[in-house]
C-alpha cells in the first residue's frame, strides 16, 4: 500500500487537519462514557455533517504506546515501525540526530543509601531544577572513552541523554526496575553485537559518573535510562504523500515523533496545553501547511487519573475552541485518538478509538448523530485499522489520483 | 501478529470461559433462525449486558470443516495451519503420537461380494461392536514390514489407525469414495516422496489384510482410510499466550485438536453430550484452569439433519444450563460457533457466525439486545476473522502487555 499512495499521491492546495484528543476513547460509567455525558453543541452539529468509524489503533485486542498508536494514525504500520522512546524525546525537544547517534530517555529519581529506589520520578522534579542539574551535569561529563555525551533537560523529571561516537549499537536495556524498594538494574546488552556491547558499556560509567555528581542532591541522587535507539529508517510525509505537515503539541514525544517523518514543530512551549495558543498557532500558520496534527494531551491524563468529570469538561473545552477550527474552513478535518484510556481502567487499552471525518465529500450522519463510541460503532466508515486513515484523509482532500488506467 | 502476542501475554488470574456451540449459526427458516425462534431468558439478559459481533470462521466464502473452524477460534490461522483428521481422533481418543507416526481416521464399511460399497458407515456399527472388530483386527494385524500398526475404536464406526516405523510419509490420498455404489479406492501417494509411498504401500496392505480378516462380518468387512497426516508443529496456548487451558468436550476431534495445542482434557466419556456433566466438569475444575473450551456437539447435528425445532430445544437446554457458567464469574465469556450449520443447507456453510462477548470492559448493547444473527451483525464488535478473536479475549481479560512505549 505503501507503494501505491507514494504513486498517486498528488500536491494540492487542500489543507486537512488531524485532531488528536491523546486517549479520548472510554468505556460508560454508570451508562455514560465522557463523550456522551459531555455538552458538546458544537461537535454535535459537526457529527450531523460527518462520517463516523472506529479505528483499531494497532489490531484488535492489542493496547497501543503512545509512540504505536500515533504512527499507525500517520500512516506507518506500527507492527512493521519500531521507533525508539529515547529518539522521540529528544527530537522533541529540538535535538538534532546523526544516523549512528544512541538517543536514551533518562529519568531522575531518588534512591537511599543503600542505593535502593525511594521515587522513581524523583518527586516529580520542577523542571527549572532539572535544568539546572543537567546544566550540572553536562558541566562534568562531556566524553567517555571516544563518546560525547550530551544531555538535555525534557520537562519534570525526564531527560534525554545522547551518545554520539563511533560503532555503538542500540541493543541496550532499559535500567529502570519498574517499582520502587529495589535498586536500578545494571545496564545490559540485550543485543550480541559489539556496538550494543559498547553503549552499555559507556551508558554504564555514564551511571556511576552521574550519581558522583548527584550524591548531594536531596532528590535528584540518581538517574534511570529507558529506550536506547536510533534514528529509524522510516520515509517522511513529503516523500510518502507530498504534504508539507506542521505540528501543534505540547510535549516532546509527539513531537519528535512529528518531526521524526517530517513535520514543522510550531513555536509553543514544552508542556504547554493551553487551546488558545494551539488555536493561534494554527492561525497563524495557516498559509504555510496543508496538513496540520493538533494533539491535545489532557483527556489521557483524565482518563488514567481515573477522572471522569475532568475527562468530560476537557471534551467540553474542545468543543469550546472547535469553532477556531471550522472558521479556516479546512477541507478535510479529523478527530479522533491514537488510544483508548478509559476511566474505569486508569490505562491505555485495546478498544477502538471513535473518528469523525469531515469533508465535503462524505456520506453524512443525518442531524441525530453524536460524536460518541456508540454512534461510531454504527457509523458509515465502519471499523478499520488506524493505518487505513491517512489515504482515507488524503482522498477526501482530493490528494490522491486514481490507481490504474 | 502470532510474536507479538507471545511477547506482550502475560499469566495473571483472570479466567476465560469459550463455549463454541458447534454449528450455531442459521438462516432464517418462515422468518426466523433457531436463535431468534429459541426462548432464551438467560442469554437474552446477557446479550444485553455482553457485546455482540459476527466471526468469519476462515474468510469470507470459505466453509469450514471442523478443524479449521476450531483452529481459527484459538488464535491459529487455518490458512496457515493445517491439522490431519487422523491426527485429530487419535489424539482425541487419548493416544500419544511420535513425531514420525502416521494417524490415519478409519471407518468401518460395508462392501457387496463384488466389493462395491452399499454402506459407507457399515450401519452406523454400535461402538461395542467396533471395539470387538478393532481388538479382532489388532490380534491378527500388528505389523506390517518393519511398521508396527496400532488399530483403536473410537465411536460408532470409526477407528483410528496409527502407523509407527522408520521413514513413513503422510501425503497419501483418502480410499473413501464418498458414495456407495463404488469401490474403495486403492491407496495412492500423492506426494512423491519415498516416505509417502511407503506410507501408501503399507496401508494398501493394511487394508488387504483387514478384509481378510473381516470377511465373515456381517455389516463391518471392509475399511475405508481418510485424513493420513502426522503431527503439525503447532505452538501451544501456553507457549503463545500463558494460558493453562482445559477443554470440555464429548466428542474426540475436538479433544484431540484442543489436546494437541496443549489443552488438559477433563474426564467427560467418549461421546457425552450432557450439558449437567459439562458444568458439573467446569465447576469442579474451575481453579486449575484460566482457559476453558465448551464444545456442544448437538447443535451442529441437528442443523446437519436439517431439524429446525430440534436446533431450537438445544439452544434452549443450553440457556437454561447457561446460570451454571455465570454462577462462576468468569472474567470473559464468550459464546459462538466453529460454523454454521443453516437448517435450509443440512450441512456446514461460509456464513459468519454469532459472538457474544461478557466482560467487564465492554460497550454493552443495552437491554433490548438478544443474542442472534441480525443482533450480532449490528453488534459494536464488527465482523471480524476469527483468528482475531483470541487477542480480543485475552485483552478483555487483561492478559495482554501494552505494545510499545
Amino acid at each position: 500500500m505503501e507503494e501505491i499512495i507514494r504513486a498517486i499521491a498528488q500536491k494540492t492546495d487542500s489543507k486537512i487537519v488531524l485532531v488528536v484528543l491523546d486517549g479520548l476513547g472510554d468505556l460508560p460509567v454508570e451508562g455514560k462514557t465522557p463523550l456522551e455525558a459531555a455538552r458538546t453543541p458544537t461537535l454535535d452539529e459537526l457529527a450531523g455533517n460527518s462520517a463516523l468509524g472506529l479505528l483499531d489503533p494497532i489490531a484488535r485486542g492489542i493496547t497501543p504506546g503512545s509512540g504505536p498508536g500515533h504512527l499507525g494514525l500517520f500512516g506507518y504500520d506500527p507492527l512493521q515501525y519500531e521507533v525508539g522512546r529515547g529518539v522521540l524525546e529528544a527530537l522533541g525537544i529540538g535535538l538534532d540526530l546523526e544516523p549512528e547517534d544512541v538517543a536514551v530517555r533518562g529519568n531522575f529519581a531518588t534512591v537511599d543509601e543503600n542505593g535502593v529506589l525511594t521515587d522513581r520520578r524523583a518527586g516529580r522534579l520542577p523542571t527549572d531544577e532539572n535544568k539546572r542539574i543537567c546544566a550540572k551535569l553536562q558541566r562534568q561529563i562531556r566524553k567517555i572513552e571516544d563518546v560525547s555525551v550530551q544531555i538535555e533537560p525534557v520537562m519534570d523529571h525526564r531527560f534525554a541523554l545522547v551518545l554520539r561516537g563511533p560503532g555503538l549499537g542500540s541493543g541496550v536495556a532499559d535500567t529502570d526496575p519498574q517499582k520502587t524498594g529495589l535498586k536500578p538494574l545494571p545496564v545490559t546488552a540485550v543485543a550480541q553485537d559489539r556496538g550494543s556491547r559498547k553503549t552499555a558499556r559507556i551508558a554504564e560509567r555514564f551511571v556511576f559518573q552521574a550519581m558522583a555528581v548527584l550524591k548531594d542532591e536531596v532528590k535528584a541522587n540518581a538517574v534511570l535510562l529507558r529506550g536506547f535507539g536510533k534514528l529509524p529508517k522510516i520515509p517522511k510525509l513529503q516523500e510518502l504523500y507530498k504534504l508539507t505537515p506542521a505540528v501543534i503539541a505540547g510535549y516532546p514525544m509527539y513531537r519528535g515523533l512529528a518531526r521524526l517523518i517530517g513535520m514543522e514543530i510550531l513555536p509553543l512551549e514544552l508542556g504547554d496545553e493551553r487551546l488558545e495558543e494551539k488555536m493561534r498557532l494554527l492561525r497563524e500558520h495557516w498559509e504555510r501547511f496543508d496538513f496540520f496534527f493538533i494533539h491535545i494531551k489532557r483527556t489521557d491524563s483524565a482518563g488514567e487519573d481515573g477522572n471522569f468529570s475532568r475527562k468530560v469538561e476537557l471534551i467540553e473545552e474542545f468543543d469550546a475552541h472547535l469553532p477556531e477550527i471550522l472558521a479556516l474552513e479546512p477541507d478535510v478535518l479529523a478527530i479522533t485518538a491514537d488510544h483508548s484510556t478509559p476511566v474505569p481502567l486508569r490505562s491505555h487499552s485495546w478498544h477502538p478509538v471513535p473518528l469523525l471525518l469531515h469533508s465535503r465529500y462524505i456520506w453524512p450522519g443525518g442531524s441525530d448523530q453524536r460524536f460518541t463510541e456508540r454512534a461510531c460503532r454504527r457509523g458509515g466508515l465502519g471499523r478499520f485499522r488506524a493505518v487505513e486513515l491517512m489515504p482515507e484523509l488524503l482522498a477526501h482532500a482530493l490528494k490522491l489520483q486514481k490507481f490504474g488506467a
